[in-house]
């Protein structure tokens, strides 16, 4: 968008507000039903249409209640969640995951999508971590930029969510995040100030920031958000994040959503009103607020609807894309002697074990829920890909329960409803022999099948909104029986689907081969099927730590998650792989690891620097050769090494990162470029981004730990960056 | 297959057969499962496995019930009924449905897939109808042949039924058809001789033929089929179409299938083995039999398994090949000042009204059912396509009963439950005031809305295996609706989705654009709406007469439908437009019909014969020139009449078609072979094909009564054809 353009949208925000009454206006900020605004008709102004979802467009619900209308043409493209764009390292892939999502949004006639989620991952047990993408920022911004633009290509605005510190389900409504200043600035807001620049909306958060609700706090959304970063686009609260009306209208909100049908008790609402005649709040604050709603609407062109977009859903290319980012999302975590990929024409007989290889995982989650046309699952996508030649039996394994499982609330209700009359003790009593039983008939299967994938993992009843899980483990005694089953067959594939990582160390030294799936949308499970079977050669790489045991993460080592009323970020800048590398504790598998069935040797890492007092630019180059047989992707990953600080640094930090296609025997060449804030640290007294001067290290790496190439550079300035 | 391949095979057969006993042999002869029979093991012999079909893969029913599993890696693609394959007059797209079908044949592990089926449409009241082609032999046999090799390239044996004149459902399991030579020969046979030609398998009939059942029948399978036509493949008794050891044993047929679990009682099961020992059956016809299957098998590389298409299911490709389809079948019947296609981007508001908007048909119509992995209905497709500018609403118009409708018992049943303790009056009286409700509900929001489009038409209640509809007339008092909405909108397109034509004359004169759809698969729905709004420009021509009223159809003028235990064929050759041309009686919309948005001109017809005193070849050439200002695709057709002849001569006869895409302002060459059967009527008493010396005309035309060009021949040699 032009500037002469934009100037003029503001100009023709000012006339139309300038028209409107006070209610009008009041209008605009609030929902008027659960997931739309109400518009101005008098002068054309439409409302504006909301809708969920990262992994696709939410089904309709009613507008006064959060029942399903139940029509029969919601049905959507279902997407890979955002932790699996993540492990496609692939901003291509998240750009036209953003174009369907957009596409979609406006197909279904939504202006706005809610998406991405871009929390950054401080616990691996957050329950909306499936919705997230890393435990870094470079990589988030690098994905959740693209994903943006390409949602607003077809006239939907993005709204980047949750803005910020919603790091944690548990108490998020109410719960304080207090955390220094480095840690806030070099990893919970980077991505966010990335994607400010681009998104026309951003959500802020139900939590409270250093004592303020983020929905209503002047220094989160006035003075960092609309000041230092020039935001000059819309906050949309979360819904039912907002609980004063002098606080959220001065605090730098615009539209206020919520969960309940009293749209004019909203605190944007009748009682916004009522402040503005009683002169408690200047009604030149709400003209801010329309102003930059009628800006939006300018720049979605929904005040002059000819030229819109119509969008448009449900096509063979949505679903291409779906499948294209669920075969780069999977990761390949294991795979001693090549056990993988099968051999399709070997492969007479095939037994697949375990619940989620049948689960369809659409319909939960939370408000990423999604109406999916369908949804391959893994058995599905085994049968279809291997076809007719192997007889595949599949046994469940395990069970899911409603007693042990956490964050659905509407689980639990409905298996209280199934055990009335039985005490909790007897009913887990019958679980347990239940799942012996299943136990018992897949050990006896995996004995007699020489070829046994497992399909284990979590579902929506642990990755949820509104509920963090309490452990790494795998529920449903997963864990005894993948140990049971290796134990007589020791070459059984061992997959893994779900959105945060668990514990794998009861049975991961008998693994051979371990595959990561996540939630991979309604191709997911024929990408699966796909890498298993070779037809894939797998690239994904983890998007952040997969730790052995819940007390080497760093929240969690220090006891501060969920924390209680206030939850205290004593961790600070040491998240993730920064902890661990930082410290040396060995992870499970390391922020950044994806094997492939190719091998790929790093050559020739060089650094080109140009520095002057007032600037620095580097490039860091190296070529890559794919030395197997077959061809196949690898991300190169740049981590950056400051030896000696005057601030303690991390072990390494990405910086960069490029992902090429290879065929065999092909090289290619990388080339990342770095400017002065990726060699800095944020200076909480001076409020900027400083880089010292003198020598780092340039890591380059196929994981966080598996650098490749080292290369050093020596600068010979001071540089700052605002923030 | 090559000739020495081909020898190979049954010298193999030979030596396997000759290691068999006699129950190994009798196990390979029947149905050891609902749709499997035994193999023999200990030579390495598998069971042959079978699955219902046109329109896919059904999904898995118990071995000995017909209850489904349940799977959940069953779902599939769901293609276009053989109808609407055959509205297409597309061999391409033919080709391309059975590639799906066999592909995904294999994929599901099955060796025969029971499709296509071929019967002539003698009446449009047919329950099959759905399932079969069309009324004109040419057109049929052009489209079943690709349809057939399509299947057979992945190793999966089609198996056409059903063999032969089962043209109705009405007491299909006994009545009698006697028909004259004649028709039998011209019409109801020469599809089937085509594709014997290229079919592994072929399905006998549940009825008889000149008081012999198809099953069980010298006449047709030892005679015609395998003496006459050289037929070398099995014969499949269709489900519980046996009722005699002694004469389906010596009939011609090779695997009795039925519908109890009492397989051993099969009479072609231990009934058999005792025929056998008693010396009444000779143990060398089962030996012929049995070689033939392991034939069968050896084609399909059943024996040598490790070579064998392992097949895929419900991949892109496959959805890509049913839409293609979908969008050719669609046939634009009515288009009064060019009312259609609707501009997209002019819609701001929509009504669809009707039932068949939102209704799904795959899981209906008998054992055609299909559990597909999703389908688009017309209403999701209208959304989808037109995307989020257009404010669409839904309303249905009128409701399914089950009390009116015929043809299924199980919706009968549901439909008592419901209505338990009522009469059958008052549920009549309430049902026919529900439905003034909601003509009157979409009465009046037709007044309002602008754009209307209706969906109405048929479902599997009446377009079902099992029984024929009872009249021509929409069911549902759809026709009061439609009326009472073209009286308030005039502009109101009628959309008419359905296996088997209707009658239309309340309407028609009223309505100015009139669309047919058919059951066009999982994508229907989107086809459908790409037709509507012009992003594919409709080149489906009707493979069937759409009389005006059910008595000119010829079988039911004479009273001849469904007959009693015998039905008579008087109607002779006189059989859709043969009849409908010949005496001159309107038709609604007539065989071959079929609008586009563009026009084409026709020029230069000419023909080239080459004539000897024992051969005859021709040649007929013209060009189509698109003279309008959008591509698209016109279909040429060629009939033949024979204005002097001994024998009564029907007005035009198909004898080929083409189809060609044409750009604007393009011009194409049609190049159309004849032979001397397209010249022949067939004589009974010397029982070939006879083409009489003298003048012939050709006319090419865009229907049977859109005739655009005539060129004569005169052929100076009488010509015979054997059967």
């Amino acid at each position: 968008m032009g500037k002469a353009e934009e100037t003029r949208f503001w100009e023709h925000a000012k006339e139309l507000t300038a028209q409107m009454t006070l209610e009008e206006k009041v209008g605009m900020l609030h929902g008027a039903q659960l997931f739309c605004t109400a518009g101005v008709p008098r002068l054309g102004i439409p409302p504006l249409k909301l809708s969920d979802g990262p992994m696709g467009v939410r089904n309709e619900i009613h507008g006064d209640h959060w029942e399903p209308v139940g029509l029969p043409d919601d049905y959507v493209t279902y997407l890979p969640s955002n932790s699996a764009v993540a492990a496609t390292w692939n901003p291509q892939l998240a750009r036209e995951t953003g174009r369907v999502l957009g596409e979609e949004a406006r197909g279904r006639g939504k202006d706005v999508i809610l998406a991405p989620g871009i929390n950054l991952k401080r616990s691996p047990l957050c329950g909306r971590n499936f919705e997230y993408m890393s435990e870094d920022p470079c990589l988030t911004k690098n994905l959740a930029v693209p994903l943006i633009e390409g949602i607003q290509e077809s006239d939907a605005a993005a709204c980047v969510k949750h803005f910020a510190l919603n790091n944690q389900e548990t108490e998020r409504l109410q719960v304080d995040v207090q955390v220094n200043k480095r840690a806030l600035h070099e990893l919970y807001l980077p991505s966010f100030r990335a994607c400010a620049r681009v998104s026309y909306t951003m959500m802020s958060a139900y939590n409270r920031l250093f004592g303020e609700f983020c929905s209503q706090s002047k220094a989160l959304l006035n003075n960092l958000l609309r000041r230092q970063w020039r935001y000059r686009g819309v906050v949309i609260s979360d819904w039912g994040a907002v609980h004063d009306t002098q606080l959220a209208a001065e605090g730098g909100l615009d539209i206020e959503m919520s969960v309940t049908d009293n749209f004019d008790q909203y605190y944007l609402a009748q009682p916004l009103c009522e402040a503005v005649r009683a002169g408690k709040i200047s009604e030149s604050l709400l003209d801010e607020k329309v102003e930059r709603i009628l800006v939006l609407m300018q720049k979605l062109h929904m005040l002059d609807g000819a030229e819109r977009k119509a969008g448009c859903y449900d096509t063979a290319a949505h679903r291409a894309a779906a499948l294209d980012t669920a075969r780069e999302s999977v990761v390949l975590l294991k795979n001693e002697g090549g056990l993988l990929p099968l051999q399709k024409k070997k492969l007479k007989k095939l037994l697949v074990i375990g619940d989620n290889a049948v689960r369809t995982h659409a319909p939960g989650g939370g408000s990423a829920e999604i109406k999916a046309l369908y949804e391959v699952t893994p058995l599905l996508g085994i049968k279809a890909v291997l076809g007719g030649n192997t007889e595949v039996r599949w046994v469940s394994g395990y069970c899911p329960d409603a007693e042990t499982d956490q964050g659905s609330t509407a689980w639990q209700a409905e298996s209280l409803k199934e055990n009335a009359g039985k005490t909790l003790k007897s009913v887990l009593a019958s679980l347990q022999k239940k799942r012996q039983a299943l136990r018992e008939e897949a050990r006896k299967l995996a004995e007699e099948y020489e070829n046994v994938v497992l399909v284990c993992g979590l579902n929506h009843r642990q990755d949820t909104e509104g509920g963090d899980r309490s452990s790494m483990e795998l529920p449903y005694e997963q864990d005894r029986l993948i140990a049971e089953v290796l134990a007589v067959n020791p070459n059984a594939i061992v997959v893994l689907t779900g959105g945060s990582p668990v514990e794998m160390g009861r049975w991961l030294p008998q693994a051979k081969a371990v595959v990561w799936g996540w939630y991979a949308g309604m191709e997911g499970g024929r990408a699966l099927a796909e890498v298993l079977f070779g037809d894939v050669n797998p690239s994904g790489k983890l998007p952040e730590t997969f730790a052995k045991r819940l007390q080497d993460c760093p929240a969690h080592s220090i006891g501060e998650f969920p924390g209680g009323k206030t939850v205290y970020y004593h961790e600070g800048i040491f998240v993730g792989y920064r902890h661990f590398d930082t410290v040396s504790v060995e992870p499970e598998f390391c922020f950044g690891h994806g094997l492939s069935y190719t091998t790929f040797r790093y050559d020739h890492l060089s650094v080109q620097l140009e520095e002057g007092e007032n600037s620095l630019r580097a490039v860091a180059v190296c070529t890559v050769t794919n030395t197997g047989s077959c061809a196949g992707k690898e991300t190169v990953q740049l981590y950056v090494r400051d030896p000696v600080c005057s601030a303690a640094r991390p072990a390494k930090e990405l910086r960069g990162f490029q992902k090429l296609f290879l065929a065999p025997g092909e090289t290619g060449t990388v080339e990342i470029p770095l400017s002065a804030a990726d060699f800095s640290f944020y200076d909480p007294e001076l409020q900027v981004f400083v880089a010292e001067p003198g020598e780092f290290q340039l890591l380059a790496g196929s994981s966080s730990r598996d650098i490749r190439l080292r290369e050093s550079l020596r600068t010979v300035y001071r540089h700052i960056t605002a923030e």
